[in-house]
């Protein structure tokens, strides 16, 4: 195991009418003068948004609104909230929504303390200043809510990149499971695929010797592949909802990851495909997967065997385990497409004459990248459009 | 899933060498004056205590030492360091050692700052303010270096009881699993038997619906079963010690514990063991738990055969699920023996004449008790007294 260090101070409101304590998280918190940062209208249709300003008003709290976070979130409206920030003497900001919605507050929260452009921060410049942020989450999907990242598309070349430091950690985050019996099938299948692919992320690592954490991982796949498939059949398992809700923050605030290489090649590739095609994330990890776990396999044939017997239930073939590693592979890719998500390019509507650009893209990003991806194994262009080609 | 919060914000510093950031960590979370709590003579025979004291000094912090912390940490040595943090102005404590030590210090912390008598904690008034304290952590078992929880026996009657408290969450722990390289096959395996009985106890619940976290128990039981062989055999294997000291953390810092009803009867029938016997907590543990979730079967047979299916790896007996949880109980047995630990009262040196006593003292305590235990199931004194005949 590697040395690491590990800190995850965001406080947990958890269960039904969690977001009634909105207002005394954020004066808690210290929070004075309050940014709202949302996204479309369904906050506002479901009446969330009303009874968060609600609970910031019984406790004395002003605040600002600011809507309009798109999914993918884009670096414009980052600009905005920066000058209202800077306008209004804001202090905290409190996200309403999903990733988009958490990620966009994240970097606005962090350009408004910070004197040179944001974007810096996407580009490699760590995160150490940043106003505090508190979420209330209403997808199980993106982990933003308990993790150190923020991820978002300059409009400008449609670059989409991530940023992190632990002034990106939340001081608290509500998560009320019952805020995401609203959301669609699709929606909801994306965020348990996103779930998923955190944790993979974290499971191919090329550190040995890290059982407690593999196990981990393995478990929190384990709890996806039963509790998904239910509330794909019936939305209002809250049951269900809650077990989502609690995995995906617990995969990706990095008790599972620590002290390991990872991987985040396939969210480096999925990166390219919704900045270039607005697809959901989810979505892209969904047909990135696969593509990419084949094109490692043989780097450790052993260790996508070993989840292919210990999550996906597959017989281990002791004579030939590239046998069982492909299997479990495989029933990642059924388990996504029953769930409802694409399989391929075509049906995430990405276009093959792209390929050549999107894996130029993924390398030397907007002429500042090294010309690889770098994860469980170190890619140049060639494999990155090698394995686009298998997404066909 | 029931409705919880969840704030755990303790900074972690893990792997070789990390003890050296002491002083740093503790000038980061607002210390000048220090008290140095800590065991017997190992940690100033292998030279901690003075590394530790050369961080401190390097950061310009002063401090006083208070040796002498017990297994079982008594009142008696609490009402000491109180003293001395009165006198001397000590504005953190840090903790040197194992879970008593940790224990200990928050006591301490507890008592330092409350005008009355720091027992009434552990008579059930909540710990809402305390000195910061951070830890050194030497032996992976107790996870007090992650949790808001302390055990203290008092003298007096020797009563062995626990306190609860935000306050008591570590600022920091430090976890460097060479610490733990010294430490004899005996009591590492009591440290892997309060690890595994910290998830058993979270895992034996009443609340339906909370697959995310009996998979997250059941992962770190499992890698506690693949890990605890190998330190026993080969005490310097790093890998496997820090493996197990992650997992030490993981297991009671509550993360797969949250919105569950939980069971601790094992713990409350052990105080009792360790209070009367000053026998080591795991070896305790180790003969009371088969004893417990033996009683304990009938009141959710498929329970037991889901952990015993999952973890131990037993065929389920789908016409009598009570063969199988059976199986796991008496697996669970079998690995513990085989760590090295006891598997009843002759080889605790515990003593069947003294049952009535110790299960009057359960339910009763000093005159406070309500006359029951609670938790998975409900247990009356001639219950308890049952349980205890079946560790002879």
């Amino acid at each position: 195991m590697d040395n690491f260090s590990f800190y995850a101070p965001t406080y947990f409101e958890f269960g039904k009418d969690a977001e009634n304590k909105a207002g005394s998280l954020v004066r808690r918190f210290g929070g004075n003068k309050v940014l709202i940062h949302y996204g479309g209208g369904s906050v506002v249709r479901s009446g969330l948004l009303e009874r968060v300003k609600k609970s910031l008003e019984a406790e004395g709290i002003t605040y600002v609104e600011l809507g309009g976070v798109m999914p993918n979130p884009r670096s414009g409206l980052v600009y905005k909230g920066i000058d209202i920030c800077r306008q209004e003497g804001i202090d905290f900001i409190l996200a309403v929504g999903g990733g988009s919605t958490i990620d966009s507050s994240k970097a606005i929260a962090a350009g408004a303390v910070y004197d040179g452009d944001f974007w810096d921060f996407y580009e490699g410049k760590s995160v150490t200043k940043a106003l505090p942020v508190g979420t209330v989450l209403t997808i199980a999907a993106a982990g933003s809510e308990g993790s150190p990242d923020s991820v978002i598309t300059k409009e400008e070349g449609m670059l989409k990149r991530g940023a992190s430091g632990e002034a990106y950690r939340p001081k608290f985050s509500i998560l009320n499971p019952e805020l995401t019996q609203t959301l669609p099938p699709y929606q909801t299948a994306c965020g348990i695929t996103d779930i998923i692919c955190h944790l993979y992320e974290r499971y191919l690592t090329n550190t040995k010797n890290v059982e407690t954490t593999d196990r981990m991982i393995e478990g929190l796949i384990l709890a996806m592949v039963e509790e998904g498939p239910k509330v794909i059949l019936n939305p209002n398992d809250y049951e269900a909802r809650a077990n989502i809700m609690w995995a995906g923050m617990m995969a990706h605030n990095n008790s599972c990851g620590v002290g390991r290489s990872q991987d985040w090649i396939s969210h480096n590739l999925e990166h390219e495909l919704s900045a270039k095609y607005d697809c959901a994330h989810g979505a892209g990890l969904a047909v990135a997967m696969p593509a990419v776990f084949t094109y490692e396999l043989s780097h450790d044939v052993n260790r996508f065997a070993k989840i292919a017997v210990r999550v996906w239930g597959c017989q281990m073939d002791f004579d030939n385990p590239e046998v069982t590693a492909k299997q479990g592979i495989e029933r990642l890719k059924q388990f996504l497409i029953s769930i409802g998500m694409p399989k391929n390019f075509a049906e995430l509507g990405a276009k093959e004459e792209d390929i050549e650009l999107l894996a130029y893209t993924a390398c030397y990003g907007d002429g500042n990248g090294s010309g690889n991806v770098y994860g469980f194994i170190k890619l140049e262009q060639k494999d990155v459009e090698a394995i686009y080609r298998l997404m066909l």
